[in-house]
C-alpha cells in the first residue's frame, strides 16, 4: 500500500474555474480544500487568462498536489462557446504541467460512474454524492463540487491503474 | 513621431503556432524574425501546451517585443476542433500577458484589409503581400507568414489609434 497522495481536480471555465483537493490513501478519501477562481468579464481576454494562470500557480505552490485531473470536456454547444471554453481549458491544463505534475483526463461518464455508480447520473446527484463521500466538508459552490468529483474519479482509477501495473487482474 | 516599436504577431495552433516580429517606425516596416513552434502529437495534451508555453516565453525574452497581436479566430468548424484550437489559443494569449505586454486582437477581415487592401483576399494573396511588404525576408512557412500578417495589421491600426488619441481626424 502506497502512502497518501494529494489529488487536484479541476473544472475549467473562463468565468469560473472550480478546484478541489482530496487526499487519497488506499480506499480512504479526505477533503483538503476546494474553491473557485473567477475572472472579471470586463477585463481583456489575455488579462483574464493571466489572472486564472496566476491563481492556479499559487494554488499548486500552496497545496503541492501529487497529481491533477481534468474532465475531458464534451462540447455539443456552438463552436464559439467551445473556443472560449478551450482557451480557459488550455491555461488550466498548462499550470500543473508547468509545476511538473501529471494531468489525467476523464470522460464525463467516467466521472459520474466513479462518483455515483452510473454514467447517466444528473448533476445534482453527482454533487450530493460528492458531499456524502467527503463528510465534514462544506462545499459551497457547484463548480468546486464538480472539481472534487473529478479528483474522486482520479483517486478511483489511479488505484486501479496502479493495481494493473503491479499485475493484479482487472475487477 | 514615436520611436520604432517591435510588434509580435501570433497565429495559434496546437500542432503549429506561427510567430512573426516586425519593427514599425512611422509608416516603415522591417522584418526582424519569424518562425513556427511545433508540438509533438504523440505527447499528452498538457505536455504539448507546456512546450508551446515555454517556447513562447523564450521568444518573448529573446526579442522583447513592445506589443503583441493575435487574429480573432472565427470558427466555423465543429465544436471539437474549436475546443482544440481554443486550448492552444489560451496558452498563446497568456504568454505575452504574463510578460506584461498588451495583446491586441483583430478580425481575419481586418488583417486581410490591412495587408492586401481588401477583406476578401485569399490566403495565397495575403502571403504574397506579406513578402512584398517585408522585402529581404525569407519567410519559409505559411504559419509564420500568417503571423507576420497580424503583426503588419497591428502596425497599421496601432498608428491610427495613436493618431486618434492625439486628436487627428480619422482617415
Amino acid at each position: 500500500m502506497s502512502g497518501p497522495v494529494r489529488l487536484l481536480g479541476l473544472d475549467p471555465g473562463l468565468q469560473h474555474t472550480g478546484w478541489g483537493l482530496v487526499e487519497s490513501a488506499g480506499s480512504r478519501l479526505r477533503h483538503l480544500g476546494d474553491g473557485v477562481i473567477s475572472t472579471d468579464a470586463d477585463q481583456p481576454l489575455a488579462e483574464r487568462l493571466c489572472t486564472l494562470h496566476r491563481a492556479l500557480m499559487v494554488l499548486l505552490e500552496q497545496w503541492r498536489p501529487d497529481e491533477a485531473a481534468v474532465e475531458h470536456t464534451y462540447v455539443n454547444k456552438n463552436p464559439g462557446a467551445a473556443l472560449k471554453l478551450g482557451q480557459a481549458r488550455g491555461v488550466v491544463l498548462l499550470a500543473p504541467a508547468l509545476a511538473g505534475i501529471r494531468v489525467a483526463e476523464y470522460q464525463a461518464m467516467e466521472v459520474k460512474r466513479a462518483v455515483v455508480g452510473t454514467g447517466h447520473a444528473e448533476k445534482p446527484q453527482v454533487e450530493a454524492m460528492v458531499r456524502r463521500l467527503l463528510p465534514g466538508a462544506t462545499i459551497r459552490r457547484s463548480d468546486a463540487a464538480d472539481a472534487l468529483a473529478v479528483a474522486i474519479c482520479h483517486a478511483h482509477h489511479r488505484g486501479t491503474r496502479l493495481a494493473f501495473a503491479r499485475g493484479y487482474a482487472p475487477a
